[in-house]
C-alpha cells in the first residue's frame, strides 16, 4: 500500500470542478487505464477512523470521468440515475483508493459503468452505476 | 418548498461527529417521524448547480441514525453493507431536503433501512441501505 | 397469514402471458390498493422448502404492473433496466405473499417503483425498479 | 453466436435440486472459469419474445454456485441477501446466455459476488450479489 504522499506514475490531478466534488479533494485518473484514485484524508474519515462511506460514494459518483471524459462542466454533465454500493472492507486514513472502472454499456440514453474499488490490492468497495448518456439530446 | 434559512419545528440537529460527516454541515432529525433533513448549500452543489449525487448519497448513507438511535459515536458504529440511490430530480441550492426513514427489518446482523427523499413534497431520490447490526457481538 | 387457496376479496388475476410469467403461475392485483399477490406453490420452492429467490424476483419484475396499468401485451411492453431485492425473511410453502407498489416517479423515459413485499403482514423482501418509459415513443 | 443445441466442451450440467431451478431448466458450469450458462428456451421467454427479466434474475440468483461449490442441498444452502440486475440489451430465444461470475470477496458471515452476463460476446446484463456465508455457523 502506498501510504506517503505521492502519486503513484501514470496518474493525473482531475479537475472535478465546484462545490462538492471540490471539498471532497484532489482525485487522479491513469486515463489509459481507466483507473481513478484518492488518498483517504482527514476530510475523509468516520467515526472509527476509516474512510466515510458517504466520501466512497462520491468518490463512486465519478467514476463515469474515468470512461466518458471530463464531465466537471455543465454542457457535459451526465446526471446519475442509480448508484450502488457495497462496502466490503474499512479503508484506513493514508490509504491510497483504486477504483478500475469498466464501461459495461452505452445507449442513446444510458451510460452503464461499474468498479472494483481497493487498496494495496484488497477490494474494499464495488460499485455500479447508470448516467443519463447527454449527447443523445446533442442534435 | 421552505427556501429560507429556518429549520422546521420539530427538527433538532444531530451532532454527526467527525470529519466527512462534519464537513458536509449541519443534519437535522425531526425523531419522532423518523424524518432527517439539511439545507442544500454551496458545499453541496455539482458543476450545474444542483446537489452533488455523492452529497445525497453522504446524506442516505446516515439514514440508520434516524431508526437506530445515534451512531456518530464510535461504541454504536454501524457500518454500512450495501448502498442503493436512485435519483430522480435535481435539488436545488437552498433548497431543504426531507428523507422520511423507514426501518424495513432488523435481523441478528443486519438493518435493512428505506427512505424516500424529497424537497417541497416532490420525491428527488430514493434509497435503501444494509447496515451491520453492532450489536449482535454485545454478549 | 392466508395459507388455504383462497384469494382474498379485492384481488382479480392477471394475465401475464406467455412463456417465463406463464409459468410462473398466477399473480393477483388489487388495482385500487396497488397490491400485487401470488401463493408460493410447489413450482417456486427452493432446496430448503421456501421460496425461490429467483421466484421473488421474477415476482417483483411484475410490480410495473400494479401501478402502469397491464403491460403484458407487446405494444405495452415497458423493458426493466434495473431491479433491485432485498431478502428480508423466508416465505414458506403456502404462503400468501403481498406486495405493496408505490409508483415513485414517472420521467419521459424511466418509470421508478418500489414495493415492500410481505406475508402475514411481515416484510420478506423489499424491491426496487426502474423501467423505461416506451410512452414517450407513442407520438 | 452458438445457436443450435449443443453445449460448449468445458461445460458441465449443474443439478440445481428442486422446485424452481428445477424449472427454470438446465443451467451449465465451467468450473475452472467460472462461467455459467443457460439456453434461452420457450419457457424462458417474455411477451415481446427475449428471455423474461425474472428469468435472467432466477439464472443471475445461482451466481454463487459458480464460484462457491455446489448449492443445491439444504446443507449448503447460501440464502441470498441482495441481488441486483442491470439490464443491458435483450436475450432473443436460442442464444447461449453466460455468466461470467467473480468472487469479490468472502467476509466470516457475507460472501459478495458479480457477473457480467454476456451473449456471443455483448453483454446483456450485469448483476450482484451478496449471500449469507452459512460456513461460519458450522463449527
Amino acid at each position: 500500500m502506498i501510504r506517503d504522499d505521492q502519486v503513484p506514475a501514470g496518474f493525473e490531478m482531475l479537475d472535478l470542478g465546484i462545490g462538492y466534488a471540490r471539498a471532497f479533494g484532489p482525485v487522479f485518473l491513469w486515463r489509459e487505464k481507466s483507473i481513478m484514485a484518492f488518498r483517504v484524508a482527514q476530510n475523509h474519515v468516520n467515526p472509527v477512523g476509516g474512510c466515510h462511506g458517504g466520501a466512497m460514494a462520491t468518490f463512486a459518483d465519478a467514476q463515469i470521468v474515468a470512461v466518458h471524459g471530463a464531465s466537471g462542466t455543465a454542457d457535459q454533465h451526465t446526471p446519475t440515475i442509480n448508484l450502488a454500493m457495497d462496502y466490503l472492507a474499512p479503508a484506513p486514513l493514508g490509504a491510497w483508493v483504486e477504483a478500475e472502472v469498466r464501461l459495461i454499456r452505452k445507449t442513446r440514453t444510458l451510460i452503464f459503468t461499474q468498479a472494483i474499488i481497493s487498496t494495496g490490492g484488497e477490494p474494499i468497495a464495488r460499485t455500479s452505476a447508470i448516467y443519463r448518456n447527454n449527447k443523445q439530446t446533442g442534435a
